[in-house]
């Protein structure tokens, strides 16, 4: 996972935390669907996303909060939401936050 | 991963993304360590960690910003940071952040 390059702060951090259910039943098919239409959307900064089993963190960047609340209004992403809920996760919260400050290597 | 439990916003998230070294080398004694005496801080709410191979997200949230910054300042945590700059980590950031609004299940 590259970390991404994200500008100097502030910007807008989207943190996904799930479970997932057992088995596929189209996940990986509509996942990637979805991170190439978000990275797509205006004010997208990155995504840095670990899963290991069925336990997942993803984080988006956007340069903005109404720029990530966009995103979670488009109508395919609306759909993959509601498929989420009735079928992949188990349990999952998003948390928005603003990133004040930031630092890394050195 | 259980997914925090965390209060109603605001409260502070800081999102580590880091990818390892190859090895070990002392790092699962010291996360261990880490994680033990970060729960005991004041302001310490919670953490949810994934990692897959050498890559990793860890989230680790606090009632706000002054409590995470604390922890950063710890003797033993400062010994941790250290080595994980010459020895653990090939590369991380760590971004500090407010959560505004979080939302779940349902």
């Amino acid at each position: 996972m590259p970390i991404a390059e994200t500008p100097e702060p502030p910007y807008t951090a989207v943190i996904f935390t799930s479970t997932r259910t057992p088995g596929d039943n189209g996940y990986t098919q509509m996942l990637q669907r979805m991170e190439t239409m978000a990275a797509a959307q205006p004010g997208y900064l990155g995504i840095e996303t670990v899963k290991d089993g069925l336990a997942g963190i993803t984080v988006t960047y956007w340069r903005a909060e109404p720029a990530a609340a966009a995103w979670t209004q488009v109508a395919e992403h609306l759909v993959a939401q509601q498929r989420g809920q009735q079928v992949w996760y188990d349990d999952y919260r998003v948390r928005v936050a603003t990133v004040g400050r930031d630092y890394g290597w050195g």
